[in-house]
């Protein structure tokens, strides 16, 4: 176990610079004066030099041989395999790639922001075509090295496990009720009356209303905190998790329920096995697994009549007066249950949400195995919004294929995250609601029996398991989209 | 020039890591949970020791030696000059010693925290020991490299170029005249009538009147922050310079003028000459500089009648009600000039301050010169407390000798920075009077003149002079105690 134990030791060791990353990381969104950019940049990309070269350290090739045939339990052996595929992630391209794609990815970033605004198509697709093709070459590389195709190999940064052939399963079932569904759900509520709020909710106020959901979820405050940024996100360390959130003063909607979203992803980090921190099996599973503790959260709980009570008591402790018909618990639950097709993916609600990812997998999927052009997808996009959503995006790429950060960042394979993580979040709560009361128990006020659950299934089992061993383990089945049909129809029919 | 420019990367390559070691110290001390506190030191840890190792590559003495050779301005001498100072200090000591010193460091400090409580000077005694020892240790290595005296080799880590010799001229002057001075003003005052706050004053309140003095004295908010934490400091990198405060809600009288102090450091490090940022030549020159510019701020500027004019307005602004008493100008002044003898320092006022740095000193030298043994500390502390301010410290350790954290972790050489700071500012301030109408300045609210002065005398020399050239091209003399004298005897006679 020697040479395992200087592996996990090196491991560690990158783990205490990924922490400063991280905790600067999120002084830069949350705290950092826009002056300090310059510096701090530079400051953050020498430590990610210095981290990848730890990453690929020499000596680790002999280390990675050796420890494979020393005896290790279990937990050592996924320890093992999880060290090896990270380390594998990191060397596997050479070094002029990461840095032409890098470059490319910011040069087509950094114009992107203008573009979009501007509706540029033409020239967004010159420097897209640089970012593609560099991903291109990235992905064959990736799949030269482990016998996927292309685009799987991307997949397998953020989904390890997750295959094209799985998810062209799963989603082409979805294609088959979801549209559908939609139609009838927006039928179905096109009579409804909504109050929306309109008064004045400052930002403090605001704030005390997210910390006491956050208590209500038992986030742990020793362990982290809640602060502002432009855009919310859940960062830190699984010691020190931060979450973000902004406060728009006109509505307390939006905030309210990203604080809830943030804590789910917060609690996956706070719940994660503290034995093995600093190990790549301590950390969370994958992207879509995180999604999936952030949308069990937001959605299969937060939006569940027992917790919709709950925040609509507490907001109208904090801010009822002239409209008390706002904090009606009916009210909350419509407004927070309101499906509408849009152009725009963060803008999506949960029922037209996987329509948005389903589009985009598609797309990239082809893109990245070389099947279709980057010049085809203005129309493709277009074709696909009209058969998912009935919207033209036709001359509209900056509400279409234009809107995301991801692709011009050379990001491909991270859009099916977001709908894997709602499915398996529908799938956890079919399997938990076996042996747990749901509703009650968070009619009670005391979550603790829903939370118990989530870490003995997920939180605890870190990068232990394998994504398939991990689900089938804590619901009896592999990824099944029927649970996540269910749900909807169940909330929305 | 090649091989110094290859010195000047290596230096921004490792300011690069000091930054994000400021900024993470920053939020551990203003922000993080404590929870996270065990991760975060192991990852700080973990960042010191790679700092250092950046610090002693073996290729740097080879550099060094060759770019001695090349052909250089000014400022690039000036560059390698303190390039090469840093490099020795940081290389001359065994590893085996650092690690050694700071083991019994944190151990007596640890431990101290409690024994101070219980005034327990055996228990510290014997841990202490080993710091000295190890102090003096540390000493003598640096002294055989530097051909200093061991003391001069300490202070020389804090104040290069200040010598036993002459702080023994600048403080023995001091005591013949302070200790009558101190006696003097405390009769003048004693028949002063003061009416102190005794309202409820907000956290918040205060942090906005704070601001709004940051405000006045120029701090650049492009490029720094106002926080809270339990002992004030100012952190960050020039570029985001990170000042705290504490708040307490029963008066507001310390975080004020504290953040005063704290906005004086701060302009310091947002003024040092951004061409040189990342190495030694573009960094404050020394500690006891550092503390001239925010005692500057506090004691100098603060203090004097026209600003106290503009605090006492601001103040009432946002306090004033019931007792409006307390924020007339007089009565603030009072409060901000009062003097009083008393055991700890760090309550100390600006009169009575020097004579504790000076007992300190002269211990310390005496101690680590090894003329004394560590166990006459107490007798000695008392024999001096009651010679400079007629107080005994007998039996009562625990605010006599074991008052301060620097001697428990071996920072043996940094107290005279405080009072030589105390000096400088004095005599930067008659200089800048003899071409700016500083009162005049001041009463105006646009205090740029002031500002300008600092700037180019001071701020944007960086370390480019020894302290001594820029005491002498600042102010036309070296060091002269003379001057802090008399702003003394103006002030408080």
């Amino acid at each position: 176990m020697d040479v395992f134990n200087q592996l996990v030791q090196h491991s560690k060791k990158i783990s205490h610079f990924n922490h400063l990353a991280a905790i600067c990381g999120w002084d830069q969104a949350a705290v950092m004066p826009a002056g300090g950019a310059q510096a701090r940049s530079e400051a953050m990309a020498q430590l990610s030099v210095h981290i990848h070269s730890l990453h690929t350290q020499p000596q680790l090739a002999e280390w990675f041989d050796k420890a494979q045939n020393e005896p290790l339990d279990d937990e050592q052996k996924a320890t093992l395999r999880e060290l090896k595929r990270h380390w594998q992630q990191a060397n596997v391209l050479p070094e002029a790639l990461v840095q032409a794609k890098s470059l490319a990815g910011s040069k087509c970033e950094h114009a992107w922001r203008t573009q979009r605004k501007n509706n540029d198509w033409i020239g967004f697709e010159k420097n897209w075509a640089e970012v593609v093709t560099l991903s291109q070459q990235e992905a064959q590389i990736r799949a030269d090295a482990t016998g996927l195709t292309p685009y799987d190999a991307m997949l397998d940064l953020y989904e390890p496990g997750t295959t094209t052939q799985s998810l062209d399963a799963v989603f082409s079932d979805v294609k088959t009720w979801l549209p559908t569904l939609i139609d009838q759900v927006i039928e179905k509520q096109r009579a409804e009356e909504i109050i929306m709020p309109t008064g004045h909710y400052p930002a403090e106020k605001q704030k005390a209303l997210g910390l006491e959901v956050m208590k209500l979820l038992q986030f742990d405050f020793e362990h982290g905190r809640l602060d502002e940024s432009v855009h919310p996100f859940c960062g830190g360390v699984p010691t020190d998790v931060r979450i973000t959130t902004r406060y728009n003063e006109s509505e307390f909607i939006q905030s309210l329920m990203g604080i809830v979203h943030e804590t789910g992803h917060a609690r996956y980090e706070q719940g994660l096995p503290k034995h093995l921190a600093g190990t790549p099996a301590g950390e969370a599973r994958s992207m879509g697994i995180h999604e999936s503790q952030s949308l069990f959260f937001e959605m299969q709980m937060g939006r569940s009549e027992p917790f919709i009570e709950h925040l609509a008591t507490l907001a109208a402790r904090y801010f009822s007066g002239s409209e008390d018909k706002v904090f009606a618990q009916a009210n909350f639950q419509k407004i927070y249950t309101r499906a509408e097709k849009g152009f725009i993916r963060v803008d999506a609600d949960e029922l037209t949400y996987p329509a948005h990812v389903i589009l985009r997998y598609e797309i990239e999927r082809d893109l990245i195995n070389g099947h279709i052009k980057h010049t085809d997808v203005p129309e493709l996009w277009d074709h696909k919004m009209q058969a998912y959503l009935g919207l033209s995006t036709q001359g509209n790429n900056q509400n279409g294929c234009m809107q995301d950060i991801h692709w011009t960042d050379g990001a491909f394979g991270y859009f099916p995250s977001y709908t894997l993580g709602a499915m398996y979040a529908a799938q956890f709560m079919a399997a938990m609601k076996k042996t747990v009361d749901v509703d009650a128990t968070i009619r009670s006020g005391d979550l603790s029996p829903i939370f118990t659950w989530l870490a003995d299934n997920i939180w605890r089992k870190g990068s232990l398991l394998t994504t398939d061993e991990l689900v089938k383990q804590a619901t009896g089945d592999v990824l099944n989209a029927q649970y996540f049909q269910e749900h909807l129809k169940n909330r929305y029919l």
